[in-house]
This record gives structure tokens, C-alpha cells and sequence, in this order.
């Protein structure tokens, strides 16, 4: 009987507090690095293509050739939009502003799982799940290219087969042929974004798919519990920031001003890392690469703003985070920023799918309790 | 520093764990009963309208005659269905089979965030918040009403402003004028349903909330959430159940054989509740004022379910749930089945909002946890 147990009180927030088990990976936030499947995932940024490390994820290891060359067959197939969300998506491209795309992705992929009858998570067998999340992940970039082309009244166009899936993304928003640099920058950007450890909106994923419910339930969650402010990861505001700051010599000011008026500075800190990000340097490094004034730039202010804070906030240990120079890299790559989210959510959503798949393994509901503390019940 | 802080290892679900203070109400599953802020829900099922304890909900307080006059009047005003959500609906409503309409609802509600551009809860007052609640809660049944009558063909019906949330149901869905029995029915039912403590659903919509997303996003989570089948509610299989069985006298049979089979039996049982569902006590006696024929073999069914499962599972304390008789009222107020899960959406979208504009007096994100138990780091 569960009324004969008591009661545990978490921390605030459940922070620190180990909810589940899991084998996708890990933040070491004092040693600077995270891991997906046991392997450093910056490791795996610089030398994989995306393709693989989705298949790591959602199959559970690195594919070999024969593994890989199905895994990109399965993969291709589900890119086929169903007519249902393909004739909705005009609607949907034109409802909200500039910063509602993550919004407008959280409703094709919703009416996707109701065009598709996507079967609950719960009693169904791994595989018919992992059909749903490919099937999403896939149409993610697909999804997001169109919408982003009907708002700016381009024509759609098709995933092309000679590309994976960064020179697809390249391809199908801009319409240009991807040079190689530019893909292999955006190759390492969505593979080092594909998972992040036990975000808040993997936790939603989960939370959601221990009910039992379907891939695209559990995705449309996640996108919510991503667009809030308190999650973090806006590329577009960090390089909004740079914009506003305009020259190095006013960095000094500009910061003073910000912390003094009480706001983030964007782009800047981590809730875990104490060391620089990972993601962080691996995108400076990826930057630099590319080259251009931007990235000289974005260099002298990475140096300015980390000198200024160590002035003004001495123990705060504030880096560069990865939203800074991925901005940076997707600007240099082409990508308008009303892009950069999105291209956030074609990597991410493979992380949320491997978080649902994990999560049907179990048949526990997550459902914690509330204590009651207002007036005594009128009797 | 995070890193010094030991971790804290949750039972699995967080069962009994406490995550949340509340002043929304609570589950008394020893007692047999809970509460909304401090009143009993089954007495203001009795004895109040629908709109006055959604106004004790998400206000905070029963309204005096002239707060429900301006409540009501907001309500209305936020009925009126964006242009561009009406426009999709066509396409929405013929997405997926008969038991889709929560996904149908919530890429509904999905685009109503992007549409009204919806600002993010964290940083906005609880006006801001309350009014995309209101916004939402007023169009689910319209929404829905709309979404079933495309389905069936039928054409759409406008909101009647001589007329309350239930009657309002009942005309915009079915398209006759309801009797004053059916509307009392109808009203009980979605007092009774607004909310029921901390659940799965409520939960998912307080995460998503603690990100600081806006009402939208996390009604969404919560809906998905809703539409697992380990979180309970659908009253529409609790019917399916009855009509299985067929006749009383084949009570005892299809128990034994469901149960031998390890299946669950719809309508039975609760995890919280050891005595009777309150909900169920009043559904029943609702449907017994309503009467006939359905109802006395209910009540047969019920007897006899109770009978074999007590000589079957004799320590499992199992009674009627809110679902089994729930389907009876609806079923006996002219609601086909597919609406028995929107009917239910009607009022839990209530409970959700008010569980989001709670959540948004906290600036704290909710963000637990994992523990990697993989393969060593290859390092």
C-alpha cells in the first residue's frame, strides 16, 4: 500500500538528484568532456559523419559499413513527408514570428504522429518505437527546411541522395551546393549536439514516454520544455550580442553595463561545466578553420568579455559556451539565424529519440508527488 | 560548485517522492476524497458551475457574481479561433484514426502558440501566462467540437453565449439543444475532472513550465503525457468492456478469463484511491438519475466484477473508477465514444493550466539527474 510509505522530500528542482540509469552517456562537467556510448564526443565530432553516431545512439553501437549503408537506407525512406503534413505545412509555416520555430516543428511532428497512428511506446516492441523516432529525426531537417522556405517563398526541395545528412541541411535550406568545409563544420556542430547529459527537456522526453506514450508525444514535450529561457541554447542571441557590441574597444563598457543592469551575458557560462565547454572549443577551433573578420572578432571579444567578468564577477569561472561560436560557425556556413535553432533540433531530436528509446525499456511511470500547503480542507 | 554536492538516488518513478508544493488541492486516497484549494471537488461538482471553479482554479478563489460576469466574459472573448488555426483544423481534423484526438488536439494547441506568438512564461506576469491559459482552455472545446464535426462531416457550430462551458459541449458537439438533466450530467462530470492531484500529465506540463516555456508547450507535454496508457483515463475502453461482455450473467466468466489471461480489467481499480473512486460514487449516482438500461446492467457488472475480483485477488481492494461510469454519463448524454477523451480534455485542460501558472511563481527549473551505468569511458 502506497499510503504506508513515507514520504521523501527532493532538493528544489531535483537537483542532483539521480532519477534514472542510463547508458547513453555522460557530462564530466570538472574534467571538460561528455561521452555518448563511451566515446568522447568530441572525438567522435571530429573524425565520424552524423549518420553514424545517430546509429550509436539509436541502435546502440558504431555501424560498420553493411550496418551503416542500411541504417542510411532506413534513414532516407523516412524522409518521405506524408501528403497530410506536407499539405499542412503552409499553414504552419505562416502562424508566428520569427523566433516560433521551434514551436511550428512541435506541431508537424504532433500531427505526425496522429497522420502516422504512431502505436503507444508502452507494450510496443523496441523496434516499432525506434521506426517512430527515425522516423521524426529524419523528417526534422525536411520539416524545417520546408517550413523555412515557405516562409520566405522559395521552392521546397527534395533531400538529395549523394548527401548526408549536414550537406542535406546546407542543401535543402539554402538551395546552394554545400562547399566540404562547410559541411564538415556542420557535421561537427550536429554531432557534438546531439546529446548533452539529462537536459530538461531529455527528462521531459522521458517523463512523457514512461506513460506509455508514442516517439512523437514525447518529442513535442521535449521541443516545449527547449523553447524555454531557462534551458538555454540560443546561438541567435549570442551572435545578436556581438552584433550589439559592434567593436572590440567597446566590450569593456558593454559588459560592465549588462552585469551592472542584472542581465546574462549570452554565450557565456555553463550550469556544469567549470572548465571551458568542450563544444565550445571544438566550435572556436572549427571557426577559425573557416576564417573571416567574424571569427577575429568573436576571438577578441571571447577575451575581453572573460577578462571583464574575471574583474567583475572573480568567482564565477565564466567561459565561452557552445552557443557562442556556433553561432558563429552557422553564420560563416550560410545558415540566417533563423536557422540556427532549427539546426540545433535536427541533431538534438536524435538525442530525445535515444532518451525515449532508453526510457520504453522500463514500465515505470515517472510520477512524483506534490505536498499540499494551502489553507486546511473546508470539512 | 554542483560538484561537490552528493547526488541523491530517487526510488524508481519517484514514487513517493515530493517534488512540488501546492496550493491546488490533493488526493486523500485513504480518505476517499480530494480537494480543489481547500473544497471538496465532489461538492462543488454538487453544487457549482463549471466556470466558477475554473475561475477558483486558475484565479485563485470562488468568484462573487460580479468576478464569474467578468470571467465569464473573458472566456468568451478567448473563444474566438485565430484565422490561421481555423484554417488548418480541416487538415488536422483528418489526421489519424478514431482514437488520435488528443494528438489532434495538441498540434491544435501546438500552432495556437506560434500563431498568438505566445510569450515564454519566465520573465512575463501571471496575467501574461493566465490569459494564454484562458486562452487555451476556452478553445479546447471548441477546437474539439470543430475537429469531430469536420471528421463526421457535419458543419461547424459558433460558441452559444446564453449558454455555460457544459451546455456548451454538448450543443457545439452533437448540435442538439442539451436537456437540463444532461447538461447537470455534463457539468458534474468536468468539475469532478479539472484535476486530480500531482499527475503524470500535471507534471510533465510543471517541467516544462519550470524551463520558463510558455502555457502552450506545456499543455502540449501534458497531453502527450495524458495519452499513455500506464497514465490512465478512457473511459471509452471502460464501455468497450461492457459491451464485451454482454449480458450480466457473463460477469464472472469474462473476469476469469481476463484475469487468467493477465489482462487488466478497464474500470477497476486506482492507485491512489483503497476505498472507493469518489468520482465513481458520484458518476454513478449521476447515471442513476439519468436511468435506463445501460445503467441497471452497469450496476450489475459492477456487482459482479467486484464479487469475482474479490474471489480472484482478494487483497487487491479493487472498486469502480472514475472511467467506468464516466462512460455510462456520457454514453447517456448522447456523447459518442470518440468524444470521451475530448470531454475529459475539456476540463483537465484546466488543471494543467493551473498547474502551469503555479509552476511559473518558481524560477527554479526542475532538472534531476542520471547515472551512467554503460561501458568504461574509452579514453
Amino acid at each position: 500500500m502506497t499510503d504506508t510509505i513515507e514520504p521523501m522530500v527532493a532538493p528544489a528542482g531535483l537537483k542532483n538528484v539521480i532519477v534514472a540509469d542510463t547508458e547513453l552517456g555522460d557530462v564530466r562537467g570538472a574534467e571538460g568532456r561528455f561521452h555518448y556510448r563511451q566515446f568522447d564526443a568530441i572525438e567522435l565530432a571530429r573524425t565520424k559523419q552524423f549518420e553514424e553516431v545517430a546509429h550509436l545512439m539509436l541502435v546502440g553501437h558504431l555501424p560498420g559499413p553493411g550496418e551503416l549503408a542500411e541504417f542510411t537506407a532506413r534513414w532516407r525512406e523516412a524522409q518521405q513527408l506524408p501528403t497530410a503534413v506536407a499539405a499542412a505545412l503552409p499553414a504552419i509555416a505562416v502562424s508566428g514570428g520569427e523566433r516560433a520555430g521551434m514551436a511550428r516543428l512541435r506541431t508537424a511532428v504532433s500531427m505526425l504522429g496522429s497522420v502516422d497512428d504512431f502505436a503507444p511506446g508502452w507494450g510496443s516492441d523496441a523496434e516499432t518505437v525506434r521506426d517512430q523516432v527515425l522516423r521524426i529525426a529524419a523528417l526534422t531537417p525536411v520539416i524545417q527546411a520546408a517550413l523555412h522556405r515557405l516562409r520566405s517563398g522559395a521552392s521546397l526541395l527534395e533531400p538529395r541522395n549523394d548527401l548526408g545528412t549536414a550537406a542535406n541541411w546546407l542543401w535543402l535550406t539554402t538551395g546552394e551546393e554545400p562547399s566540404p568545409e562547410r559541411v564538415a563544420a556542420i557535421n561537427r556542430y550536429l554531432i557534438a549536439t546531439i546529446d548533452h547529459g539529462f537536459s530538461a527537456s531529455a527528462f521531459t522526453a522521458r517523463v512523457i514516454a514512461s506513460a506509455g506514450s508514442d516517439a512523437a508525444a514525447a518529442v513535442c514535450g521535449a521541443i516545449g520544455a527547449f523553447a524555454g529561457p531557462l534551458h538555454g541554447g540560443a546561438p541567435d542571441r549570442a551572435l545578436d550580442a556581438l552584433d550589439e557590441i559592434g567593436q572590440p574597444d567597446r566590450v569593456r563598457d558593454w559588459v560592465r553595463a549588462t552585469v551592472a543592469a542584472g542581465g546574462r551575458i549570452m554565450g557565456f557560462g555553463h550550469a556544469v561545466y567549470r572548465t571551458a565547454d568542450p563544444r565550445a572549443v571544438l566550435m572556436r577551433e572549427t571557426a577559425q578553420s573557416l576564417g573571416g573578420p567574424l571569427v577575429d572578432f568573436a576571438v577578441a571579444v571571447e577575451s575581453e568579455v572573460i577578462a571583464a567578468l574575471a574583474e567583475l564577477k572573480p568567482h564565477a569561472e565564466l567561459h565561452a559556451n557552445v552557443e557562442y561560436y556556433a553561432g558563429v560557425v552557422m553564420e560563416l556556413c550560410g545558415l540566417p539565424r533563423s536557422l540556427f535553432t532549427p539546426t540545433f533540433a535536427v541533431a538534438r531530436v536524435v538525442g530525445w529519440g535515444s532518451h525515449v528509446l532508453e526510457q520504453h525499456r522500463s514500465t515505470k511511470i515517472i510520477r512524483p508527488i506534490a505536498r499540499y500547503v494551502g489553507p486546511p480542507v473546508v470539512e
